[in-house]
């Protein structure tokens, strides 16, 4: 699990930053890759990376500003071109479904792999046995959403050395003992799951969120998080700017950072006034509130470990 | 007057060639500059040249294939950002408005200068003292339209020198000689107009073309031009590929400037099948037919002198 930034600026592309997207790489996990934004030319960023367009399960679309949905109808159908056949899963508000659909009808763009898109509102948007991905809305102007990516707890190893000690033969009963079952075995030997399997695997969680001013939903969402990924537009100072437009300063997702007990900050969506210098100054101001910060810049991974 | 090329790739991008866009610089004739086609991150590579998103003052849209629109919504949105604030005009095949309107809409765009979108059909799109734009549809399957971008001629200048000499003093009637007026003074002399002006200076003509089978139409755009940018997506021998798919070889473009008479020809859309050395080839295939080729590659120009 690891978290790979496409696109870090704001707005308008730079040469420094490209608008957003960000990939979750699930390779491990479930061999595929799920994006967060998909302004434009990800396509182009993602020619720079390992990344194959092929792998892409899930996109969430965060808001529907340009600088962060222009990429999309380029993606799905150079996916296509590529040679992409698994279905692919956009969510994203109400809007994107015209949006993709009319980008790709009137180009006469047919994609060779099912395409889901889905409009959403608050709550679980997608749940398997692996994963939980639940949205709130933010405060945006525009409706903006956060999303939290609970990666659910794993079941402990089963202790075969002990079973075997016990005298418990192989069989389907070490599958229930796994399950947490307890067991009583034909002579009347009650055996405790527990002692049998290791501690549990507990999942990992990421917020990732979309443009927004500092705000209460973006607490909940990033609630003990191993990873917080929050914009910061702006520095600390221009909170009055900040709140005109609808977005963060450094310290504010700082705070939120520090109110919700993550584990680690990822500041983003930086503004193209901010040169690579003075990206520096800016992870400085986030740390002073939250000391475990990092800035995102393109191209950046941050693992995300158990 | 000068080509710039934005983007000479085919279908996809790739790291040697962007997406289609070419940029007709009218600098010095009328202080703006023309777009032909904008694919995605076209304003990507604009980042990376002299060109001002604020002197674009026409777009024209070939056809609708993705690798040709997907980046105008993303254009138009960045040059009002940036503080552009003179119209622009899109000419381009019925469906443009609704791609544009659409992804402006959905993404909350609001420019702050006025877009015209013009759905063209073949004739006359454009016409002032300077220019006059002409369009013919080609063979794309999908609807392409060639484009044929005629400098109007300018009278010659007012040979001044000579009129002293024939005793004729500054005044309105300078202005009638250089209209081609002939003039007959107080004293009965007549002034021969011709006498007294320079040769006229011949408008220069550029022939752009969209993606095409080789065809007739391409031919009487590009009739006695003074370049033709043709498509040449296939290498010489790949003949059938290149009408299964509606595209052209680079021996058929050739043969479309030979037989046009052109004085030069540029071949662009080139597939990503072809590398920079491959590319070395392609430009032979065609000099072979027609010498004065050359290819496009991303961030070139081609003079047009008078
Ligand atoms: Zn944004
Ligand atoms: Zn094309």
């Amino acid at each position: 699990m690891e978290l790979f930034f496409l696109g870090t600026g704001a707005g308008v592309p730079g040469k420094l930053r490209n608008v957003t997207s960000i990939a979750l790489k699930l390779l491990e996990e479930r061999g595929s890759i799920w994006l967060f934004d998909c302004g434009e030319a990800t396509q182009h960023q993602i020619l720079h990376t390992s990344i194959k367009p092929s792998r892409i399960e899930h996109i969430f679309i965060t808001h529907l500003h340009g600088d962060h949905i222009y990429g999309l109808p380029g993606l799905l159908a150079s996916r296509s071109f590529q040679g992409g056949e698994s279905k692919v899963t956009v969510f994203g508000p109400s809007g994107l479904k015209s949006y993709v659909e009319t980008s790709l009808k009137v180009s006469g763009t047919y994609l060779k792999y099912p395409l889901e898109i889905v409009e959403i509102n608050e709550g679980v948007l997608f749940e398997d046995d692996q994963f939980i991905v639940e949205a709130r809305k933010l405060d945006h102007g525009i409706l903006s959403y956060g999303f939290r990516i609970v990666e659910k707890d794993r079941p402990g190893t089963l202790l075969v050395d002990k079973l075997n000690e016990a005298g418990v033969k192989p069989g389907p009963i070490y599958k229930k003992i796994k399950e947490g079952e307890s067991v009583t075995l034909e002579d009347g030997t009650v055996l405790d799951a527990a002692r049998f399997v290791g501690p549990k695997q507990q999942g990992r969680v990421v917020t990732i969120l979309g443009d927004t001013r500092m705000c209460e939903e973006a607490r909940i969402l990033a609630s003990e998080a191993d990873v917080l990924v929050h914009e910061a537009t702006f520095a600390n100072g221009e909170e009055a700017l900040a709140h005109d437009y609808y977005h963060s300063t450094t310290s504010q997702a700082a705070e939120i950072a520090k109110r919700a007990n993550v584990k680690k900050l990822c500041i983003t969506h930086i503004s193209s006034r901010y040169d690579r210098n003075a990206a520096q100054d800016l992870v400085q101001e986030a740390r002073h509130i939250f000391p475990n910060t990092e800035i995102a810049d393109d191209f950046k991974s941050i693992a995300i470990p158990r």
